[in-house]
């Protein structure tokens, strides 16, 4: 069912992208760095979506344990080339964000 | 284990709020209209989280099953109510996106 509650620590980190190429291209290069991502402890999950109403843009939606496991995440060996790589097809703005309400229907099938 | 692939269909609702009053305020405010909208068929989770940076800044990220479900949600009756008492709160800024990607580690203990 659902579950509700303080999710004290749990940090979201939200990067807005305006694509300036193929937005195919953008989808290949976050792939690769979303599978870097997802291998680093304390990733509680993340979404690639894009504007309902402009295929140029999209959001990054990634949950973390907290603040320190995403930073860990980020220092790790890899990663900045990772980004460089999006920043050849991409700009984006990012905001970090401490969760204060969380609702998850785990009832809901994942797929 | 974790979980990914596609999720056709499923839509990403982003609404950053800046807050006019207490943070506090539009805290239970917003946990009143989230009440309402995880009562509504479609709804897959959402978050509610404040700027690690700014504590007037927040954003509402909610996942729905398909746009359809959302917009079902919102022209129910006693939505407009809740969404004037927000609007007395805080000013938000909303886009409405279409997963492409999505990770989900469902090996992580959800509180």
């Amino acid at each position: 069912m659902a579950n509700q509650g303080d999710r004290a620590g749990n940090v979201t980190f939200v990067n807005r992208f305006t694509v300036a190429g193929e937005p195919d291209d953008f989808e290949k290069a976050f792939a690769r760095i979303a599978e870097f991502m997802t291998a680093q402890p304390g990733i509680l999950g993340y979404t690639l979506s894009r504007d309902i109403g402009n295929p140029k843009r999209y959001v990054n939606i990634a949950r973390w344990e907290d603040a320190q496991a995403l930073r860990a995440a980020v220092a790790r060996p890899g990663f900045q080339e990772h980004v460089q790589d999006l920043r050849q097809l991409a700009e984006s703005e990012s905001d970090l964000y401490v969760e204060r309400q969380c609702y998850l229907d785990e009832s809901t099938p994942a797929s």
